[in-house]
């Protein structure tokens, strides 16, 4: 059904979150950097991930919990790897960490081929594409995956949610080869909780094996959904894991006491990233067929999985390229009514201007 | 249903394997790794992938096609990149290939942190789990994918079969941990091939959205499946074509063409396998709450995933490492009787002795 969106400059969304962020005690680059992040999600089509959820994430579990920390600083720890770096975030804002660490996986990446950037004591850096995205249209592969906020996900086999949605997101340089940067990024879980308490409130059912009631069996029942499934059986359950795994390695602990700072007292309660970067040429051998050069065979790769009367199927990122082009010709970030409200929500808690939602143009989509 | 398996002494089997393979042209040094990974395929339970399997793919794919050239010579490609290495394998056999893939790239690690080896020109290497678990029993993380051989699973959205079944593999230092590395380890597709051929014999039916008809709808009909489909939808499907960009980016050409020697006339038809492995020290920060080292913090993170009710989910590479567990209480390679006679026919195309069921000793799990 076609939607109505109102559309805001960007310098005056970005300008409100700045503010929302400053209010809240966040330095001025933590802020710059929270509404950068928040205009390329909604730049994107993220809607999950956008300005009005980063602020409401921060009051449930950052700045209004314990688990981020305004002006904290990242510390770097010693390490004898010159191609790796570990970073204590001290909390610190999740995009302003994330941000900073892509970039340094780019510089090791620049020297050594492959760069990579653990992080612990992190906070939710709420949309892992958008970190891979900006790399990839850099120029390079990228990877990151992270510990998401709470332990939701039942094991497979299991009964009781000890696992969070753990998302993967991997971002390819593609802008030669078909426009825009492939994004390949999801949770493990089939749903999210936010997508049960929508449809809890729409009556609609779950799709199949995406919950379980609070005896772990399975249910299409929203108000009877207590915990999530893994996608994929035992594959989204392995994939589920290796967030876990990695982020024990790296310094985080149980996962079911993660931002539950009531069990968590004495042990910690934090999330881990894992960034990892790629330069195209230190993967290149250089051989390509029938003479192409790297971008053009990855572009004919992409046109043979495409071909063959395949042209419905889609490539992951391609829907977020469309709606950032759909931003570009509207001139300003796309919003419904109802986020143009939340968004006067956060300007009276900042106490900065109303947006008057009748001063913008609008388009339907 | 229990099954019954002849106990076949290791250095048995590795000697009709290595004759095997030396009687198709290979020469010693790959002999000895080509037995040395099937031992570890059987000992591990993967029947899929034992040494039965891997002279039958050898005949159709590799050296009795135009996928493998026996002795062909691994070639470095030059790099101006420290942590990564740019192979091309000339057609190598794919165990001898991956074996020292993941050698290198252990050095690598333990030079930078973590150390990344691509190869073009590759031949199948069979059961990717099988180098993460070595790599992680040696105290690393590892992971591996690589182009499967042949296209034959459809892209979400799509009709025809133009990704591989494109496995991926990570494997986790773990031994300490819970006495076995975790091994996560599946192809991207419900199912292989295989499994369909072998449900059709059985006149059973194919699991939900595994395999399409011709005209690219899906069934459960064996009989009338002719394509596979990717596990979890959209994000299996993200997961196969990574590894058709990878190989992209590597090497590789059009998947469609891939080992179709006849359509690859002028092009390239060869697989593309990425390794990278990744030092524990170089992710850890040492910041392990109530005290534990990685290692305990390691475990106490997976007791905590399988605690709470969750006995009965199962780690992956679990069922692996029982399988070995088997072995070594029975002190050689477990067979059926119909493999006892698939090796049979080894042998006498190899002219070596053949195996005398009788004289085996056998054991019922």
């Amino acid at each position: 059904m076609p939607e109505t969106f109102h559309i805001v400059p960007e310098s005056l969304h970005n300008a409100l979150i700045e503010a929302a962020y400053r209010h809240r005690g966040f330095h001025a680059d933590e802020a710059a950097e929270g509404a950068r992040f928040c205009a390329e999600a909604s730049r994107h089509g993220i809607r999950t991930h956008n300005g009005i959820k980063a602020l409401h994430l921060d009051h449930l579990f950052g700045s209004g919990s314990q688990g981020c920390v305004p002006g904290a600083q990242i510390e770097e720890k010693p390490s004898r790897f010159p191609a790796t770096r570990i970073w204590n975030a001290n909390r610190k804002l999740g995009q302003s960490t994330a941000y900073r660490a892509m970039d340094a996986a780019i510089k090791l990446a620049d020297q050594y081929g492959v760069g990579t950037v653990v992080v612990d004591n992190a906070f939710h850096y709420l949309w892992g594409g958008g970190y891979v995205m900006d790399a990839a249209r850099r120029g390079y592969l990228a990877y990151t995956n992270c510990t998401a906020a709470l332990a939701e996900v039942v094991p497979f086999g299991g009964k009781f949610p000890t696992l969070g949605t753990n998302p993967h997101s991997w971002g390819f340089p593609t802008v030669e080869a078909v426009g825009y940067p492939i994004v390949i990024d999801w949770a493990t879980s089939v749903v999210a909780m936010g997508r049960v308490q929508q449809l809890k409130r729409e009556g609609k059912p779950l799709p199949p094996l995406a919950a379980v009631d609070k005896d772990g069996n399975p249910t299409t029942d929203p108000n009877a959904a207590v915990s999530l499934l893994p996608f994929g059986a035992h594959k989204g359950y392995g994939l589920s894991l290796i967030n876990e795994l990695v982020a024990g390695f790296i310094g985080g602990s149980l996962p079911t006491i993660r931002n539950r700072w009531t069990q968590a007292a004495g042990d910690k309660g934090t999330c881990c990233f894992f960034f990892q970067v790629t330069h195209p040429d230190a993967i290149s051998g250089g051989a390509f067929a029938r003479g192409r050069t790297q971008a053009q065979n990855v572009k004919a790769v992409i046109a043979d999985v495409l071909g063959h009367g395949n042209e419905k199927a889609m490539l992951p990122g391609q829907l977020e390229a469309e709606w950032a082009r759909k931003t570009a010709a509207a001139g300003g970030l796309l919003f419904s009514r109802a986020e143009i409200d939340a968004f006067n929500e956060l300007a009276t808690e900042a106490a900065q201007p109303l947006w008057r939602a009748e001063s913008f143009r609008t388009v339907t989509h």
